[in-house]
C-alpha cells in the first residue's frame, strides 16, 4: 500500500527531492544511444560548439529527472503515469561532473472526470546546480490514485496556486 | 557542411523520417535506468496496471524518437539544439514488439531576434503504431544555422502554417 495518494499533494507544497551528480561516462552513453549530436558525444566538437565544452543531452537531463522522482517520493506514491508533458525548459547547460538538485513545486490538484478513483497534480520540477541555477524546469500533470476512491464524486474538488 | 540549413524548412513540409522496432529488452533496459516503474519493468506487475501489460516509458518514446531523428535528418543539418519542448503527449502505449514510424510537420519558422546567423524550426513530430495510430505528438522548436549568416537583418523574416 503506497503512503501517499492524490490527497497528500496541495497546491503551494515545495520539496527537495535528492541529488545527484552527473558524470562525463553518463552523459556521453546517453548520448551515444539516444541523442548523438557532438555537443553531447566528443570534447572537441563540444569545444567548437555554442557551448564551448561537452553538455548533457536535454533529453538525459529529463531522464535524469524522471529517475530521482522515482527513487524520492514516487518510489512510495500511488503514482499511474502521466499523459504528456506541459513544456520542458532546458535553462543552462549540465557539464561531466556537476552535482545536480532537484525541486518540486505543488501548482495545482484536481479529480479526473472521467475516473472518480484517479486524481491529477500539476508540478513545477526543477534541477537546480551548484551555483543554485535552474538548470531545467518541467510542468507535467501525472495521475495518483485517491486514497478513499469512494470518498466523493469527481470534478468538482479542484484547487491551485492563487 | 551540413546539407540542410534553416532555409531549406518551409511550414507544411511533411515528411517521413524513419521506423523502428521497440523490443522488450530496450523496454525494461531503458526503465530500469531512468524510469522503474512496475509498468515498464515487470509483466506480472504491469498486467495489474491500467495497460493491462507492459508498456514503454514515455520518456523512452522521446529518447527513441530523438533517435530516430538524429539517424534522419538531424545527420545532415546545421542543427544547434532546442531551448526546450513546447508539448509532449503520449496517445497510447507502446507494446514490446511494436513498430513505429516517425513523421515531421514543420508549423512555422523564424530568424532568431538575438542571433541574426540562427533560426528557430517549429516541428510536429509524431510516432505512429502499425495500426497508423498516432502513439506520441511532441511540439519543439529547436535552432539551425542560416546558410547565408549574413544575408538579412533577423526578426522581421517569418512564416507559418495559416
Amino acid at each position: 500500500m503506497p503512503r501517499l495518494h492524490w490527497e497528500d499533494f496541495s497546491p503551494g507544497q515545495v520539496t527537495a527531492c535528492g541529488s545527484r551528480l552527473i558524470t562525463r561516462a553518463e552523459i556521453v552513453a546517453f548520448a551515444a544511444e539516444y541523442d548523438p549530436q557532438p555537443m553531447h558525444l566528443d570534447e572537441a566538437a563540444a569545444r567548437a560548439s555554442l557551448f564551448g565544452g561537452l553538455v548533457a543531452s536535454g533529453w538525459h537531463t529529463c531522464c535524469v529527472l524522471m529517475r530521482m522522482l522515482s527513487d524520492d517520493f514516487l518510489a512510495d506514491a500511488s503514482f499511474l503515469g502521466a499523459p504528456g508533458v506541459e513544456e520542458v525548459n532546458w535553462l543552462a547547460p549540465i557539464r561531466p561532473g556537476e552535482r545536480i538538485n532537484a525541486r518540486t513545486t505543488v501548482l495545482e490538484t484536481r479529480v479526473s472526470r472521467s475516473r472518480p478513483d484517479v486524481g491529477f497534480v500539476k508540478f513545477r520540477f526543477e534541477l537546480i546546480n551548484a551555483a543554485n541555477q535552474p538548470v531545467m524546469s518541467l510542468i507535467v500533470s501525472p495521475m495518483f490514485g485517491r486514497r478513499d476512491a469512494n470518498a466523493a464524486p469527481g470534478g468538482d474538488k479542484a484547487s491551485s496556486v492563487p
